[in-house]
């Protein structure tokens, strides 16, 4: 009866120290405020290769959000790079035009795949004036991963 | 004629031949076990941008796995970065409570974008207690890749 | 009333002055034809974690987009891998066993996680015989990341 007894008191004590490395390493989490940027200047890639109205303005908004980091601010170099189906933001009456000038205004590169274009059949002249051509998106992903962008979907 | 049946038997060796080389790379492929893990430690960042509970549980499964990979086991730090609509897994109430502890108990860190707070009215009291809180969930993407961490997308 | 004609023309030459900018910039971007490629050899590995059609296409013609770019021809390493839901496409029957050899026969390493078939029940016979087998998927992406390939999710 002893023996059970203190086997019970040792789980009790094991369990309650279990919980308080627990509850330390959630106050822990809590504490954390966000990776330091020690660069002198970060780089960043954003793949679009949706038509979902959702995932374009996603797209944009995210940029604006990295551009504004206060931890990036004035530090960061941001490409947008349109290929498969996310070629649509970027034609001609598409609902995004200011938003895309916007983007370039604050420095963004705004760049289509032109492998999409051939394979879609659309003409350099069905996108906005101000687009830039690359020989494949994908190309341009890996290309800029290598040299130390970020790739981000949205 | 004997020029034709020439013709014909060298066509039959080269794709013989091309089999071959074909088949050898199918049984290459087959071989291949895995990159091998020579570093002494490994980080990876988890990018949470949806509320679709498939991509919610793909994204705390593929943490655990990443965790029990045997080529990273014990050498792997690991943060999942909500934001835009993936931030409704971390709101009071979802039913990730008990899988976001776990990650926390394991030593991941469970972060959420303030940018996202702001735009979507969520208060931090709406959030779990033990949840951190970045500046921007694309700035923390974009400066942990930096750092070379792994940005993974479920 | 002269200070008043003064602020005015003041306030037109400065929205001429930014216009002026903002049109150069247009420019700017319209003459960027893509990052150019300085290094000996390239590294991408492909995630594909979906079963949904147009996603396996997708990956499938980006790869072999990627192989193509004028900028990567001859030097640039591709890993394909499938994890979760996009495992459907390594299973026989399936309709992209032409397009996989195909890959492999240009070099691509095509792996499938092992923690998928575990899950979800599928034996490694259901695979195609090509096919390699890599203990986690994610493992794969963060090690490779590590390696410096960069991750491409179609």
């Amino acid at each position: 009866m002893k023996k059970l007894m203190m086997i019970a008191v040792m789980l009790l004590l094991m369990s309650a120290g279990y919980a308080q490395v627990h509850d330390s390493l959630l106050l822990k989490n809590r504490a954390y405020t966000g990776a330091v940027a020690k660069r002198h200047h970060y780089y960043a890639i954003y793949q679009l290769d949706k038509n979902d109205p959702k995932v374009i303005q996603k797209a944009i908004r995210n940029i604006n959000n990295a551009l504004n980091d206060p931890r990036l601010k004035g530090k960061l170099s941001v490409e947008l790079i349109a290929f498969s189906a996310g070629t649509d933001a970027l034609l001609k009456g598409s609902e995004y035009e200011n938003d895309l000038k916007n983007l370039v205004g604050r420095g963004v590169i705004v760049a289509q795949c032109s492998n999409t274009l051939q394979e879609r059949k659309i003409s350099k002249d069905q996108l906005y004036d101000f687009i830039a051509l690359v020989p494949s998106g994908n190309g341009e992903l890996i290309i800029r991963q290598a040299e130390g962008w970020a790739i981000v979907k949205p």
